[in-house]
């Protein structure tokens, strides 16, 4: 630990409590503890600090960064750790902001249906928070468990009821926010209305920790849904799927959530997971539609739109699941796919999103680009199609070794993120940016806008200190 | 004119075609046009400019602003110009640039649900053309036969459905704008999820024109309501609204709009439109309720939450519209207050919002400013109120003159500010701040807020040329 280290602990210290500091060396947390809270689930990258402050208000955070302002220190702030972009890896002797203690319920408006909470709370517990209070707060996936609600602002959390709910963008009433410069923006949460000036609150969400650390935000809850309904589809070609997407257009009811996968992987799930054949005959597609119940005229609607899309021939099976643990099994099918794929094979994973409309012939481009260049390799392919938005994972072929299959993603991914360029998607639907991708920013934001985004963070983080090398 | 303006003429006449520039005396439009294109509703300000450009495409945009960027000439955009707080006012010799010919269609995605259309199609255009698409595009108000979506969209625009659909900020996916750099920057509105760096597009809605021009706008839209049900009650107390608003939280029934209005209101209305009276007796507060009604089963629902409210005692009357005759009439009680007061009475108006909760505390102390402050002022008090958002209109007492009106109106501003800062809502809820209201921004914003706004304006218009002396 160099002698500016040693000064930046005893300031801290003083400034903070010492309750709330911490250093690799001091004991008071295991190394395994400590590293964690420099890093994420990229896995790619080693967490290297030093310093790790665990603040309890957003006055611990202003006056922590204030003083990382005073004296140029970088800081990485810290949530759930639960990213693919490696946007929470401390690997540059940053110090570590974690929000673990700031989990608090600050207030709850039951006019406006909306929670103010400190940004620590895991989203599990604002679901539960919320369900208390007789309202839901929608944005759900898989790592809901253990993922920041600040973090899943930071970042744009989306999950699997985008296709209804939007992303976590869409829920969000205010936020505050501690700027690169130790000043605190309270960005107004208590009314709906406020055309005074610029949003700023927006360029916050998504900023991955590069403007500020958001300390607190008032999110916005809506009612639970009364009952949902899975069902599982058997689809024999891909362009029936967008067919089955847009006939669901065509109906009044709630469809909650649209998902897809292929053979492929659901092979993969019945082989690691031991999950039962969803139907006697495979098929090359498979979607999974939830909806929302809420009276029985809407099992009639249901029964109508699956009728349609019987009738007009883009399924081979279809099943309606008829009870909790079905619900289960069904979305098993999809969300067992990166756990099997994890447990048997190296995967090299990409969220991309992509115009519905130009999906097909992206996926065309991108299986002649691997069949001509780098054969061997197998696409593992699902996700939320009804937001676009595919899980594109490369599984690794048996004959070669790990790093030459990550050497070889290396030359596939500028080559596959040109393939989107072109097809007017996005190279990252969800993940964000964090260090992995941000080499490729290019392929989805012109040089203006990303001269523009370098402009603004100047304008909050004049020094540089917060997240560098993240994103931009 | 001046030899600047002259060259100005010319040079712009090169760049873009003698049929795209207009002066105020080369004769081809008269001068009330040629000046209407300068102002807009708000009254208070006179257009003073020299030119006019009507361009076509975004390309025209960039040319015309990069040749005033180049030149250190300010520019106004112009749309419907049905503002209320002077944001498209040219009156210190700007160049106007009218979107006014950029109202054509330029792709729909079926798929998606959206419609990419140039920034000067009338709203009331994106209505219908939305519709014979079999979609619905929700954001609605008085003003949509004449405004334009790029101006709606300049000015985060609201209107009667809110409370259900959100801000037009909710509906728009992507947005082609002209910086004040004369760049074009295109937000890509052809995906929903793009997690790549800074959501630049947010800076630009309800910026005002003062980061440069919104040309384009992807705009999603939905499904329309199957049918609607208005209903109009007769509430005894304030209170009693908000307990009304918290009970339609118990049912699952799609409330379109939250209305309210004083008994002082609705007897403009009668008064000067000739419309019946709702209820045998005359109440201190009405509410207007608009509802979805899809099936059968929802006419029960309406049934239950009216039976509700009316055993809670919160109504001392209620009327369910049985026909689109009777909606309109409901509606007119609500909508045709602004008309009626313009029609006999000077009127200063305020469009504020509030927390919900907060409301109530909100009246009472601008009731006791008024009757200690300013005697024989009388609030003309309506609004979304399911939203928070008031119009707090005050009306002319008779012995005073107009003059005299408005000059203790500019007093009685900022007292009134004062009290919505104390209980945290905002001093413009829809209008926006323009002109009007700029020097009041800091009741509603910080001023680190201000300082960033300041800056991150000079990142896209650092000469300043957008829009000058508005909003910041």
């Amino acid at each position: 630990m160099t002698t500016a280290t040693n000064n930046a602990k005893e300031d801290l210290i003083r400034l903070l409590g010492k309750e709330k500091v911490f250093t690799r060396d001091d004991g008071k947390l295991d190394l395994g503890t400590f590293d964690s809270y420099g890093t994420d689930r990229t896995k790619v990258y080693k967490p290297n600090y030093q310093i790790l402050i665990l603040p309890e208000t957003t006055e611990d955070v202003a006056r922590a960064v204030d003083y990382a302002y005073q004296n140029g220190i970088a800081i990485v702030p810290s949530g759930g750790r639960t990213g693919y972009a490696g946007g929470a890896v401390a690997k540059d002797s940053e110090i570590v902001i974690s929000l673990t203690k700031m989990n608090k319920i600050v207030d709850f408006d039951p006019f406006l249906g909306t929670l103010h909470i400190q940004a620590g709370m895991i989203t599990k517990e604002l679901h539960a928070q919320a369900e208390e209070r007789g309202f839901y707060f929608p944005v759900d996936f898989a790592a809901t468990g253990s993922s920041h609600i600040g973090g899943n602002i930071a970042t744009n959390a989306g999950g699997v009821r985008v296709v209804h709910y939007g992303l976590i963008r869409d829920w969000i009433l205010g936020l505050t926010v501690v700027t690169g410069k130790g000043d605190v923006l309270r960005f107004n949460g208590e009314i709906l209305k406020n055309n005074t000036g610029y949003d700023l609150k927006h360029l916050f969400i998504g900023s991955e920790g590069t403007l500020g650390i958001i300390t607190e935000a008032v999110v916005k809850l809506t009612k639970p849904p009364k009952d949902i309904r899975v069902v599982f589809l058997a689809v024999p070609e891909y362009k029936n799927i967008l067919e089955i997407f847009k006939e669901t257009h065509n109906f009044s009811l709630p469809l909650l959530a649209f998902e897809f996968l292929t053979d492929y992987c659901l092979n993969k799930v019945k082989e690691h997971l031991g999950v039962p054949d969803p139907f006697p005959a495979p098929s090359e597609y498979y979607v999974l539609m939830e909806y929302e119940i809420s009276e029985e005229s809407d099992e009639e609607k249901l029964f109508a739109i699956l009728e349609s899309i019987t009738e007009k021939e883009l399924i081979t099976d279809g099943s309606i699941a008829q009870n909790t643990r079905q619900n289960q099994t069904f979305w098993k099918y999809r969300e067992g796919i990166s756990e099997s794929l994890s447990l048997a094979y190296t995967v090299h994973k990409n969220d991309i999103s992509l115009p519905l409309r130009n999906m097909e012939t992206f996926l065309y481009d991108m299986q002649s680009l691997l069949s001509s260049k780098y054969q061997g390799f197998e696409i593992a392919l699902f996700g939320h199609i009804g937001d676009g938005n595919l899980h594109l994972n490369i599984v690794k072929p048996k004959e070669l070794t790990d790093s030459d299959f990550f050497q070889k993603c290396k030359q596939v991914d500028p080559e596959m993120f040109q393939l989107i360029q072109k097809h007017k998607g996005s190279i990252s639907a969800e993940h964000g940016i964090g260090l992995l991708k941000k080499d490729y920013l290019v392929f989805s934001r012109s040089q203006t806008e990303i001269d523009s985004m370098r402009a603004i963070k100047a304008v909050f983080d004049p020094k540089g200190i917060m997240n560098p090398g993240k994103v931009l």
